[in-house]
């Protein structure tokens, strides 16, 4: 894979110039696109920009998100040919620090169930996950070295996990969704993609100038390890990667201990698709009302499920997201972050399906920061990742006990 | 003015189709556009709906709502011509009950400071107010029985209170933004105007599928009047709104007193403009960073007067707005509405300014529902009106509050 924090590093110390560095990427691209399909659109010809710290950095963006360059086609048909007028904020944040877009990487249609024909780069029987598909598999084949995707269920973390990559879905509405396709307004989060742990910290840390999200490895972190029961168990292979991390992190010099969370986050995890689906259903009224029949079948299918959820049913589980994030707070009193599965295994085989998001739904309601952590390679050398999870705002010290973790997987 | 509750009642009981209930508003736009100038673009051949509650209701959408089948251009030259592929969510919510599209109207430029060439129905030296310029106007004018605006300052309730309508600025979220150009994403609402209170009761229940919205209107509410000092003076036309509002409610039954907001909700409304600046720029960042000299110019000077903004001023101001929303709900355990005044006084003269938003950011910040009512002639036949104020989330007390202080100002 490619690295953001090594790449910035050759760049400053003037061993790789910004050209040099973009151009590692467009040639890794062109080797490894056709085996692995993480790309509906390139930009005809991309330039490393002067300055900036992301200078030379490589980006793809999921094409849900808005281009002015070039189309954002929502991996739907109806959309096919689009052309928005401007790009969405966040693709200006990586502008305006230095990054060069190079491309629009595959998304299931409307970020939401409908398969791409992305390979996972690790076992090309294997799905690479989704929603956010193609950021995954180009950062995880060493295409480039930073990725957009989002995340409304698990469409972030699960890919990222079974691609073996690190990624932050950051808290709620850190990076802004303005100018990205929405599924359910109250959940999207914009996430990023990297090698490492530190390069997506760097590359956070440049789109919104907060250099606080650079912080070292913490040293000796209470841990919480929630094994989400209320979501259903893990696969062997999971718990295996869930025990690893937590061994690793004891070793290391953490304090690891199980917690339990109180029922109403159970509670709480049972009402997201309540949420999801109420918005839903407004987020894509035009295209389900008025192009029922162009639609992506399984995404339709989900709309058609949930048609009759009552305004009454929505302010409800509100309520109960509303309390869950109060006691969810006090619970981040007894440890520094929690530890979690990002996926209940490894990512299954087959194109059909991109796996389950029942490990992720929880955080994305309580709007915490997440980051994946690669903590186990399963039969296929398929990985399996583990998410550091700290309370809503405090994406740096997720960050930094993702990067503890790392180095004690490492050691 | 065209009142939807009366086109309601008329259809319900036969004694008008929906097809001449469109056929009234489509003369009155005929007759009065030219002298008003609210619509930037007509629907070439709207039609009526055959059911759902508000058909043969004419709706204008402010144009920065997306319109699949119609251009929206933003009130800015950047946009011209600029087609959406989707209607916004709350075109499709007026749509599925029935109602017929008939315009886009006019809008300052990306709903900020740059003025239309609207003009105020009441006194057409004077300005309409804005950003919802023509939304207020054409309602105003007698054009059209219901409108669509946002407001991220004071961008409903002010315009409204110029033109002598009714509006409601929804709790924030009640109404999805998505497909609405986004100015701050934590501030930007949707909201409607209409002839009389209960109208945009009866729109925004179609929309939302709330019937509690509906309510009648309350008897003997507990009013706290706050004179929002902390915002500056109001101006005699002003003063003499709010007195009539507070005189007449009393007379009618309710309770009323003047209410002193805690120090914290003065400096929450001092920040107002950080958390908005702050997202704008981000929300803009093509525009502005892109397009700098296609900018409109007012817009364009606030963005630069506001660049060094930090994320951590940022942080702290959202810090401040939720200890200033927890303040504020207890403040809502003394009485059952706020009634502050919508505007300092009447609408400027001239299309220069529309006019001062202090009196209405505090409440957009606090994302509570607010319901312009008329309450006061000034000289030269200007119109001042008053704002009805419940807590987060208590739309149906915010308008059966203003139902009452309706009726009690016609007595």
């Amino acid at each position: 894979m490619i690295s953001l924090a090594d790449l910035q590093r050759q760049i400053e110390q003037g061993e790789l110039s910004a050209d040099e560095a973009l151009a590692q990427s467009l040639a890794a691209i062109e080797a490894q696109e056709k085996r692995i399909g993480a790309f509906v659109h390139r930009a005809a010809k991309p330039r490393a920009q002067a300055c900036g710290p992301l200078r030379g950095i490589a980006v793809g963006i999921k094409d849900i998100i808005d281009t002015a360059d070039m189309p954002t086609e929502m991996g739907a048909a109806l959309y096919r040919g689009h052309r928005p007028r401007a790009d969405a904020s966040v693709v200006m944040l990586l502008k305006q620090p230095g990054a060069t877009i190079v491309g629009k990487t595959t998304t299931t249609a409307f970020a939401a169930n409908d398969p791409t024909a992305t390979l996972n780069p690790h076992n090309l029987e294997h799905t690479p996950g989704g929603s956010s598909s193609g950021s995954a598999a180009a950062v995880a084949a060493g295409m480039i070295p930073l990725a957009l995707g989002t995340q409304t269920g698990g469409s972030v973390i699960r890919p990222a996990s079974f691609c073996g990559v690190a990624a932050i879905k950051p808290s709620y509405r850190l990076l802004p969704t303005v100018g990205v396709k929405c599924f359910s307004w109250t959940l999207d989060t914009l996430g990023l993609f990297g090698a490492g742990v530190e390069d997506v910290a760097r590359g956070l840390s440049a789109m919104t100038g907060r250099p606080e999200l650079l912080a070292q490895p913490m040293t000796a972190p209470k841990i919480g390890v929630v094994t989400q029961d209320f979501a259903g168990p893990a696969d062997k292979e999971g718990a295996c990667a869930l025990k690893n991390a937590a061994a690793a992190a004891e070793k290391a010099g953490a304090s690891v201990r199980e917690l339990k969370l109180p029922a109403l986050i159970a509670d709480a995890w049972r009402i997201h698709t309540i949420i999801q689906q109420f918005e839903a259903h407004q987020a894509f009224a035009w295209e389900y009302r008025e192009n029922y029949e162009a639609m992506p079948p399984l995404l339709r299918k989900r709309l058609d499920e949930s048609r009759d959820i009552a305004a009454a049913d929505y302010d409800e589980a509100r309520s109960v997201v509303e309390k869950a994030r109060v006691v969810l707070c006090h619970t981040f009193g007894e440890v520094d972050v929690i530890l979690a599965l990002s996926a209940p295994g490894a990512a299954p085989r087959g194109l059909d399906w991109t796996g389950d998001p029942r490990f992720n739904r929880l955080w994305t309601l309580m709007g915490t920061p997440c980051v994946n952590v690669p903590a186990h390679i399963a039969e296929g050398n398929l990985p399996v990742g583990v998410q550091l999870i700290a309370d809503y705002g405090n994406d740096a010290k997720a960050l930094a006990a993702a990067r503890f973790l790392e180095e004690a997987l490492r050691a």
